[in-house]
Formats: structure tokens, C-alpha cells, sequence
């Protein structure tokens, strides 16, 4: 059994002496170590690689001492799968020289075989497991199905994904059955790295805030709330979905283990939307970057306000890349002294 | 007088046979004719010459029959008039190429005479005011002075302002001088255009929603706060800050003439947070991409949402560039077809 088990049991909702913390991308990005890895190994190879993907993941535990490790990899490992070709443009971002534009490019794509085409997850999952011998838990991931389309549709970042959503507005069949064919890739996904020991999993849907309150039903949360019904009874799932305040409330309807917040929702705003369920968040990434006296204050702050159970403490988004090691260890330590 | 007042009358509370429509970012962008006079010339020199200025603002009212004009022009002039070089990069936007970072930065700004520096602001006005002979109203506009920090001290846009939030949480004192200096800045120069002829002026807070509530009280609202307080007995101020339905309450309580919605807010719950307030927007820009048969319906439904009076019609942030011009054509003749 794992040894810290406080993650765990925040999600099942117990009583627990402290809330558990990790931080969102903390595997990579803000460790000198990871950098130097980053130097050496492109990103597909860092992800490819299991040895390199064990490695990074255990990074943070090893040296900041987070209660939880979550699986070094990419949102876009699915895609890639689905046979639509990934590039990672240094200084860019994501590329999709092909994107998915048309009914005839949703038609010719075809549901991999998970097992076979992401292998390579499946082993940087049991290597990472041996490794962490059972000290905490460890957690997998995949982007929300509207998430990834924005990427395959739009071919790149954007600040609007106007062309994902022109998609939608001027082609709902066709996106609905691109949406649909990730969806049922990602559920596949999802529980083969169960079955591969993660403890639990969480879908990112980092661009769900682009989308109006009756859009984010139609083209967003339908298709998670699909991936939490398929998986419920096999792991816990939390559903994280950056700027969508406005769906919390329905959201904690559902049947996901816990919620992610990001930082613009008020902690007790965000309790009153969610009917007791396990939260997950919510401090602002960049506040990492204020003098540690503040990062401790703000963090007790932050408990308080959440309560200590049903809680999981984390940023609101991902770590950013220039944070001080010794500020995320203030903001790890802070919950770990919290109600000492 | 001005012929078609509906907007100034929405402004003020009063009853209206139909809500005003405009659209931001409605001077230039999706129009041919605009996309000609960008080729022949450079970012800056369509802002600095008046005649330019006036012909692109007119375009929108003479092509889609809005019931308002807005001053082409950017956000980034004030800044400019700061001694601060902003240049304008093709594909890749605003670019400061010594940006604000140290206590020294900020004391070396000396605010600027705004009635020199940036005249020929208040030469296309005057121009504007002639040609449009009365026919609407016109709306001048100015950044907040958070999202005018965000460019300064960043450098360039940015996916999350980190640099800017560096700053402001490392070094508060000189964040909030700078922050000073700019508002002081935006009023005079708000000052100066409703002298010169602008009938409201609109303060554009495109990066608000990147803080948290606490900041945004302290880093963003407390500034827009001073400049509505500062102009409200000389004209309507009307506050948009996308991203910050968290501070649309308080908010209302300011003396706005109006409070710009974004479209993440559902309609009745913007109007249950702001009291009786008037409000303007807030359709997804990418929703007027939608085939003309929805962009009606939606158009309806959004105004029988907000309620015909104490609203002004509008997108929930600026037209998109490749907007075809009869979807928006059908938008604002749906709103002036409502009720009929």
C-alpha cells in the first residue's frame, strides 16, 4: 500500500490531519535538473523514453516533496496516436502541419490501438511506480477532448482558437465526431495507464474558458463527463477546467473524485458553487514568484479559506517556468506545517 | 445635436424603443476597405494621421449601420506619450523594446502633456466629430492602466504576464507608482478627448481577468476606479474588464455609466451581480462566424436575456478579423429589428 497516502484519501473525502500538495507541471519547467535534461533530449524523446519520463517525474518528489507524483508526458501523446503528426517548436509551442479542418479529414482518422501506440506511457507508468516504491501516489493525465481539438483544428496556440471554434459554430457534426473519436481514445487511454498503476487521473481542459457557459456543455464538459462515467468505477478522476467558473456548479454534479479551481474563483465562492465536493487549487502560479514570507501567509490563507479536508492543495494553473526552487519549497512546507 | 442618441440614452438609464449596437473592434480588422488602407500603411501612421483615423472610424458606421462610433487608435499611445518606444510587429503585436522592470524605470517616466504629445488624438476627433455631422455618438478609449502595465513591463503579449506579475509582486511600491503615473496619464488624456469632442469614453481592461480577485482590487480596479471618478461629471464612463466577472459587483457599485460584459457571464446572472447597472455585450466574437440564421437567433436571445433597456449591444471582446461582413450586417440589423 502507499506509504503517503494523503492525496488518496483526500480524494475519497476523509478527514484527513492535512490537506495533501502537489503542484500542476511540476514535473520539468522550474527544476535546474530538468532544464539540463532539456538541453539534451528534445521534448517527444523526453516523453518517449521511459527511462527520461521516470526520471522527471520523480523529480519533484525527490527534491521539493510533493504528496503526490504526477506522469511526465504531453496532452498532445493522443493526437499523436490518432495519427495526426505533433511538432514541438522551441520558442512556438505546439505545430499540426495538417490540422483537422474538414468532415473528410475527421472521417480518415482511425481509434488506435492505445495499447500498442502509446506502449511507451504504459512502461514510463510501471517504471515510475518501481521507482517511487510506493512512497505516494501517482497521478496520469490526458487534455479535455475540446482541449485537444482546439489544438488539432487551430494547428497551433492561440489567444482566440477562432478557427477551432469556426469549426464547431459551421461544422458541429463533424467536430462532434472528432470530439466524440477523441473521447473514445482518450477513455482507452486513460485506462490502460490504470491498469499500467496510476491511482488516479486528471483531465486538463486548459482552453474550456474560451468557450460561453451553453458552449462549454455542448463541446466541453458532455464529452468529459463521458471519460468520468467510463472511469469512475476503475480510479478517481478530477476534472480541472481553467476558466470555467461558471460550470462548477454543475460540474460537482457529476461523479469526478474532485474539482480543479483555478485562481480568479474566490475559495469560499468556490465551496458555496460545489456542494462539499473535494477541491483541488487555487493559488495564482505567479504568486510563487513574492517573497517567501508571503507565499507562507498567502498559502495558510488559502487553506483556511478552503477548509483542510475535502481539499487538495495546488496552483491555480501550472507552475511557471522561472519560479525559485526555494518559493515552491516555502508553499510544499507551508501545508505541511499547516495546523502543527 | 445628436440624431441617433440611443446609446447615450442607454448610457444615462433612460427607456429606448430598441437597445443601441456596437461592436468593439469594430474600427477596421474585418473590413476590405480597412484591410486596403493597412496595406499602404504602417500601424502608427493610420493612429497619427487624422484623416486616416476618421475615414477608418467611419467605415463600420456607414457599412454595418452601427449606432456608435469608436476612435481607431490603440490602447499603447499613452504609453508612447510616456517617452516609453512601443513598436508594432507584424505577427506578433506590440513590442517594448526597453521595457519598465526596476524603481529606476518607473522614475525616469515624466508624465507627458498630453494635449502636445498625442494631438493628433484630438485632430482626428475633430475630424471625426465633422464627418459623422451628428448622425451617432462617438467613444473614445483608453487601456486600464493594469493592462497598459502588462505590455510595458512584459515587453510584448503574453500568455500569462508573468514578468508583469513579477514586478507587481517583488516590487509593489514601484508597481503601484507606475501604476500612478499611468492613470494619471489616461485622465488627462481622457480629459483632453472629451474636450476635443468624444461623447463617452470606454476603459478597456483587456488583462484584468490574469489576476486573482484579491489583486485585481489592488493592482487593476483601484486605478480604473480613480479615472471614473475623475471624468464622471464630464462624461460616461463605461468599464469592460474581460475575465473579471469576479469583480462585476463590486464593480457596480462605481460610478460607471456602464459595465462591459464578456461572454463567459450568462446574461441573468451579469444582471444579478450588477443592480440595476447598465450593461453592454456579450456575444462570442467567434458566434458571429455561425451561419446567419443563428447569429439571429442567438442576437434575440441575448436581448431578451439582458432586457431591452439599461443594455447596449455588443460582442463579448473585439470582432474577429475574418468576420464576414454580411454575418456582421445580420447581427446588428437583428437588434435593429428587435420588438418590431
Amino acid at each position: 500500500m502507499i506509504k503517503n497516502d494523503l492525496y488518496l484519501r483526500a480524494l475519497k473525502g476523509e478527514i484527513v490531519e492535512r490537506p495533501p500538495v502537489w503542484m500542476m507541471r511540476q514535473a520539468g519547467r522550474f527544476l535546474p535538473d530538468f532544464r539540463a535534461l532539456r538541453d539534451k533530449y528534445d521534448f517527444f524523446t523526453r516523453c518517449q523514453t521511459p527511462e527520461l519520463a521516470t526520471e522527471i517525474t520523480i523529480m519533484p518528489v525527490k527534491q521539493v516533496g510533493v504528496d503526490a507524483a504526477i506522469l511526465f508526458s504531453d496532452i498532445l501523446v493522443i493526437p499523436q496516436a490518432m495519427g495526426i503528426e505533433v511538432q514541438m517548436k522551441p520558442n512556438f509551442g505546439p505545430y499540426i502541419p495538417n490540422p483537422i479542418r474538414t468532415q473528410k479529414d475527421v472521417d480518415a482518422i482511425v481509434l488506435p490501438d492505445v495499447n500498442h501506440e502509446l506502449k511507451y506511457v504504459m512502461d514510463a507508468i510501471k517504471m515510475t511506480k518501481q521507482e517511487l516504491n510506493n512512497e505516494v501516489p501517482l497521478i496520469g493525465f490526458a487534455g479535455s477532448p475540446w482541449t485537444i481539438l482546439c489544438y488539432i483544428v487551430q494547428g497551433q496556440g492561440s489567444k482566440t482558437y477562432d478557427k477551432t471554434k469556426e469549426f464547431c459554430f459551421t461544422n458541429p457534426v463533424a467536430a462532434h465526431q472528432m470530439l466524440q473519436k477523441v473521447t473514445d481514445t482518450t477513455i482507452a487511454y486513460l485506462r490502460a495507464k490504470v491498469k499500467a498503476g496510476v491511482d488516479a487521473v486528471q483531465i486538463f481542459d486548459s482552453w474550456g474558458g474560451m468557450l460561453s457557459p451553453v458552449d462549454y456543455q455542448e463541446f466541453s464538459w458532455f464529452y468529459i463527463n463521458q471519460i468520468i462515467e467510463a472511469l469512475k468505477d476503475e480510479t478517481h478522476v478530477i476534472a480541472f477546467a481553467k476558466g470555467c467558473w461558471y460550470a462548477l456548479e454543475d460540474m460537482s454534479k457529476s461523479n469526478a473524485s474532485a474539482l480543479g479551481v483555478d485562481w480568479t474563483v474566490d475559495p469560499k465562492l468556490a465551496r458555496k458553487l460545489t456542494n462539499g465536493k473535494t477541491l483541488q487549487g487555487n493559488m495564482d502560479p505567479a504568486r510563487l514568484l513574492s517573497p517567501i514570507p508571503e507565499i507562507k501567509k498567502m498559502t495558510k490563507t488559502m487553506i483556511d479559506a478552503f477548509g483542510k479536508d475535502n481539499y487538495i492543495v495546488n496552483l491555480g494553473h501550472g507552475i511557471l517556468p522561472n519560479t525559485p526552487v526555494d518559493h515552491a519549497k516555502a508553499f510544499i512546507e507551508t501545508v505541511k506545517e499547516y495546523g502543527i
